[in-house]
């Protein structure tokens, strides 16, 4: 349905460059360094999103909500072991994707896509949940955290794929100095992009490339040559290399004069881990905390459309957006329907990328089972706050380092459900001044706000959740492929338990 | 001496746009709403300063250093009414700018340059500090900050001067709607801006305009036309006007063809005032606290150098400049000298704009008479910590809302002297995460910061302190013009005293 989505139909690639770092990592975002050129130059060639967001302020939740339009209350990406806890898939976990879900590229499949992923999977590493069971037709690289290393006894340590099989294992194989931060990762993630691209432009299929690398998550590495390169430590160098190679990816595409078929968006899936900062972490700008919260800085991020010939360049946008519109949005460009028999959460953002229209849509701020917060136009409204626990914080854990707003980065969950806390994100980007509960702004404000939460969970259906049974047993001792390599591991007993979620 | 001077001898013309603005509040330093297209624009047509620096975290000294190119130390713009005390040019200040102090526009003067300042001068209101008596040739606005409503028996209103004469006063003369936040003033100063551009065009005449009008600063006011526009409120409102006018002056010298020799310098005289925030108060990104204080958000400010044909467009600088270098760069650009016969702080730029070197030169980071910090290359290092008093904080005074870091933001004078705490600005520009004083890092760096403050103590000759004695018989009761006007009032008995600083 209309005119946009046939002129591109059956010709249009798509990159979606998915990888761990904050708003204010970006030079265009503010970063005072002002160390990432290329996606600078992506931003002024494209379009910068400014109020664009993730779906879940941790990893495995964000990455669902990004490949099935959904939030992971609804896909089954979150846990119910305690209130608003956050959950994702370490190797003890049991669950993973459900069959239930369609998935981004089993749709895209349908209609003549090659997809592929690169990187970090992260939606469960037990055969059933395997990335080629869910429509992607090519994998290189791991289901897991490239944490590590570990002593094969305990814990294995995590494999890396290259489609049906693992071909070894980080620090065993791919090698990761913890000790000098050096890892050669990003450069062969960036080599598999570049040949998978090369391959399809000569097969003339459109394809979806989904490129979620994981260097600046902790434990942080770049390879040798931006070692010591970067103003900002180790977590730059990473960064650096990011940029270069994202730099690379579109030159290519330049190259290959495809660049006018290939819509390309970047964005994070969670805020800059505030816990890693210095060193090992990220900027949130002036935001609020960082990953692991519904603050600003757990779960605003930095977002840009490329499109050369199709998007204008230097627009910037704020319109509300989210990484699950990646999947509506996806669709759209192939002239594909999202799925009728299930709700969805992505929003098509080719009118706002095409068009300059901005479309009115909340954005919810969830936190494992629970609707911490939710932000309509330029109020945010707080039903719970919390940052982590006094246990965690009183060893160290700070997910809001020398940021302390009172009342609000509580380290007890405080409900609000009665009277939230209201903020307006234009005045007040960093969550500090909650409006007076007295005030007619918060009056008139609430009155729309509420009327939108009362939509929302007035017909919310959870999702069975998959994140609440951990099993040693299920860890990747033996994963397939492992024969060939003499690499398999004998698992332990099962023993499945109820995970533990401290935050 | 070099070649570069002598090219532009006679004919370079200088704008110099000083606000009061914080670090963050442009769109092009990841200001989250984005509401700055005019200065991004002249960013990327010229060049983006990420390291630059005012002279002092207040007003008056800063203008001072500014327009002399020394350290408010040096020119007397500081008071040892108590340690390490920020001081101004309130209405019942004695002392202003001495006549021994050079300041730009009377070295340009002797250059042919015609020298105009529009806005609030801030160095002086009794008679000897009037801006024509130390080298401008013409006034448009007032002396002090537009406080008031005053009634005219405690207090004064700031009189509003053309050239040597007051022509009304704010609130009575020239409205300011404290209510509304309306008021017509930005209008006017920018129309004076281009009246003055087309004078000086018409009559072949180089110029020095110091256009330093003060929208932003409390309280904030906007025209009719910019009210209720911006997403953050009057303050972005009032941002919002002061870009319009700076697009209008670039483009209005573009249109009369003297762009390419007319170099224009945007920045600002202090850090966004957080204890106005957040209806009143602008953003200094993820930098700590604001003004008043020593901290990168009280002392880092939004720099672009702008002038076509000359600045290759899009460059960025991590030059570590100085609202000072002003003074030393315009008379480079004018082929003068800076002053043998004292010590000038500020450096020539133009090998940095024009060439893209380095220099190597620190930053010093003064609160009165005390210098609190410095920087070399990327370490900081604080000797003295402060934020503000207890007793003020306790009445709600705080210099950095929502940020607290322990043993940094700290409420007493805490003397670092004998072991600075050290932040390497690349990694952490929050200044959250002060470096092990056991490691090799610490060492290192603060063997070499050691020797640049040993310099720096060993020959600073402080000058007089001319912000020491107050005086209410002194306020503008009656500055020259007021007879015609009809505006003239009567002073109290003259009762001087120890002038009281709180912060």
């Amino acid at each position: 349905c209309g005119t946009v989505k046939s002129t591109f139909f059956f010709f249009t690639s798509f990159a979606v460059l998915f990888l761990q770092m904050g708003w204010g990592d970006l030079g265009a975002f503010g970063e005072p360094s002002k160390e990432t050129p290329n996606l600078d130059q992506m931003a002024s060639e494209g379009m910068l999103f400014l109020d664009f967001y993730t779906a879940n302020p941790l990893c495995s939740p964000s990455r669902a909500a990004l490949l099935t339009g959904r939030l992971p209350v609804r896909n089954g990406f979150y846990t119910t072991n305690g209130h608003a806890r956050n959950a994702y898939t370490p190797q003890d976990i049991v669950g993973g994707i459900p069959d239930s879900e369609l998935l981004l590229p089993e749709l895209l499949k349908k209609a003549g896509y090659v997809n592929k992923i690169i990187g970090k999977w992260h939606l469960g590493h037990r055969p059933q949940f395997h990335p080629l069971k869910h429509g992607f037709d090519e994998w290189f690289g791991s289901p897991n955290c490239h944490f590590g290393p570990f002593d094969n006894r305990a814990l294995p340590n995590i494999p890396v794929y290259r489609d049906w099989e693992m071909i070894g294992r980080y620090y065993e194989d791919f090698k990761i100095d913890l000790k000098t931060g050096e890892a050669n990762l990003t450069q062969i993630y960036l080599q598999e992009a570049l040949d998978f691209i090369n391959k399809q432009q000569a097969s003339q299929q459109p394809f979806f490339l989904y490129w979620a690398i994981d260097a600046t998550h902790a434990p942080v590495y770049a390879s040798k040559y931006f070692l010591g390169t970067s103003q900002r430590g180790l977590y730059g160098d990473a960064l650096r290399e990011i940029d270069d190679s994202v730099g690379k990816i579109l030159k290519h595409l330049q190259k290959l004069g495809i660049s006018e078929n290939t819509f390309v968006f970047f964005t994070s899936d969670n805020g800059a881990a505030l816990i890693s900062a210095p060193k090992q972490g990220g900027s949130n700008g002036r935001f609020l905390c960082g990953k692991q919260t519904t603050f600003e800085g757990g779960m605003r991020e930095p977002a840009i459309a490329w499109w050369p010939g199709h998007i204008p360049a230097g627009g910037v946008s704020h319109q509300l957006g989210n990484v699950m519109d990646l999947f509506t949005t996806s669709l759209s460009l192939a002239g594909l329907q999202p799925p009728s028999d299930r709700q969805i959460d992505g929003i098509d953002l080719l009118p706002t990328i095409l068009q300059g229209k901005l479309i009115d849509r909340p954005i919810f701020y969830y936190r494992g089972n629970e609707m911490m917060a939710v932000r309509v136009g330029l109020y945010k409204a707080h039903y719970w706050t919390w940052s982590n626990s006094w246990e965690e914080y009183s060893k160290g854990i700070d997910f809001c380092p020398g940021q302390n707003v009172s009342g609000v980065t509580t380290h007890t969950q405080e409900e609000h459900t009665t009277l939230p806390l209201l903020f307006h994100l234009g005045r007040d980007p960093g969550e500090k001044y909650p409006l007076s509960f007295a005030s007619d702004e918060y009056q008139r404000a609430m009155e729309r706000v509420a009327v939108v939460v009362q939509q929302h969970k007035a017909t919310l259906v959870p999702g069975v959740p998959q994140l609440n049974v951990c099993d040693q047993a299920v860890m990747n001792w033996s994963p397939p492929g492992c024969e060939k390599l003499g690499k398999c591991l004998k698992p332990p007993k099962s023993d499945p338990k109820k995970c533990f979620w401290p935050h």
